[in-house]
């Protein structure tokens, strides 16, 4: 199943995606809900946010190849890392499905694109084990990781290079069902594929960074989980339209524009 | 004045603090608020957490005597960041006041705590200046970033080293009228004073982080913005009490106990 959060007939709430109908539900997902009888053509809908999450999770290097190429850039040595260690986002810089993407007027030319596979924790959780990680997961979105590669490499942290005002757009929805194997994670920039790589050729896996999580964490519904990306972007300018697709999922897309002060 | 989330036979509700007398409020501090006629002895009530932040930020490096002893016990040459750069804690670690710290079974003897003024946003912000800076700050309470120092230097990052559940304790409440120059902070460790530092000689000012947060970051009701800590911390171990006084807003009491698995 597919579950968005809309915005119709100036009412936000959850609904029911099927196709290219929307179906309002009553109540949330990861709880009890019903359908309702209030319907809407999903294109005269406003795809809001999925969920203003508790604790917003992200894993950091995940992909070899991308570890190589950052390192390349910096002309340092690949430093693939040996556990799962998990690192955190900020809530005030995520942004909708559509919804733009403000490059800082401040920012360098370095404004990079990172294609991300997001799991969406359903149940509170502690202590699980691999085999029973993906218990806790109620479904899955898409999120891009926009950074700000200058910023990145001269501040003591990734604090506005990663987490500036709606640096991280993630949507459109959450799906429930998939197939983490199938998936094919694929980029488009201005309507050109740009870079493909198969979403779960992580370097640890959603359930290896869930048990280590658990060790130390309690997961609550509605936090997220953001999985890395492989490969590497060209710096994005004003104007420039950004498509990540995933496999089962959908297609988040998100246009980049200047700041204007 | 002061406001606390309190539970009271079974309801949770926001509260105003008057000497050792608590009165429930409808609303919330942030908005609009009336008293109702519902009064208790501060003492029989359940001090919560006063709030779950949206976003939950921490200034790391404030104060040059903790950068001083930090780096000498690492045997490094100080570092006193040259600018104020924030960082993130997760909402997962949250505590209320008089609630334990679990010291995880697998954390080695090098638990720490570090007391911090915690700035709790009342108004949606951005681009402010230094001199408007404290326009959006609702009040201030406290905070104990706990912090096992093994982890945090073998880790890549701060992940379980400083949010390992109950990691955060914050509270007991949210004191509006406040002298930050006139502040001092005192932590007692089982009772006897153990550190103490004027509150407000910070590297970086709460204006300073503000300002330059904003030129990134809209703040939001209800984020908190902790400060940093003077000092340093002994080992704690299971069983003690940590006590962190702040002039005119009150003490955060919490108890480590061991992790039972």
């Amino acid at each position: 199943m597919r579950f968005a959060k809309i915005t119709a007939g100036g009412k936000t709430t959850w609904a029911l995606v099927e196709g290219d109908r929307v179906t309002e539900i009553s109540g949330e997902p990861f709880g009890g809900w019903d359908k309702t009888s209030t319907k809407h053509d999903l294109k005269n809908v406003k795809i809001e946010l999925p969920l203003m999450p508790r604790t917003f999770y992200c894993a950091g290097l995940n992909y070899a190849k991308h570890v190589r190429e950052a390192a390349n850039r910096r002309g340092e040595i690949p430093n693939i890392p040996d556990r799962a260690e998990i690192g955190y986002r900020a809530q005030s810089a995520l942004i909708a499905h559509d919804e733009d993407v403000i490059i800082p007027a401040d920012a360098t030319g370095k404004i990079h694109y990172e294609g991300e596979l997001v799991a969406v924790i359903g149940k509170k959780a502690k202590y699980l084990s691999e085999k029973d990680a993906l218990s806790c997961v109620f479904g899955y979105t898409i999120g891009n990781d926009v950074s700000e590669r200058t910023w990145q490499k001269m501040d003591r942290g990734l604090w506005r290079a990663k987490n500036a005002d709606t640096f991280k757009p993630m949507g459109p929805w959450i799906e429930t069902d998939v197939d983490l194997d199938a998936m094919e994670t694929t980029v488009r920039l201005n309507g050109k594929a740009d870079n493909h790589f198969k979403t779960n050729d992580m370097v640890f896996s959603i359930q290896q960074f869930i048990a280590e999580m658990t060790k130390y964490f309690t997961l609550w519904p509605g936090d997220v989980i953001w999985m890395g990306t492989d490969g590497s972007s060209p710096d994005i300018k004003a104007g420039d339209v950004v498509e990540i697709d995933i496999t089962g999922i959908g297609t988040l897309r998100n246009k980049f524009v200047a700041e204007k002060r």
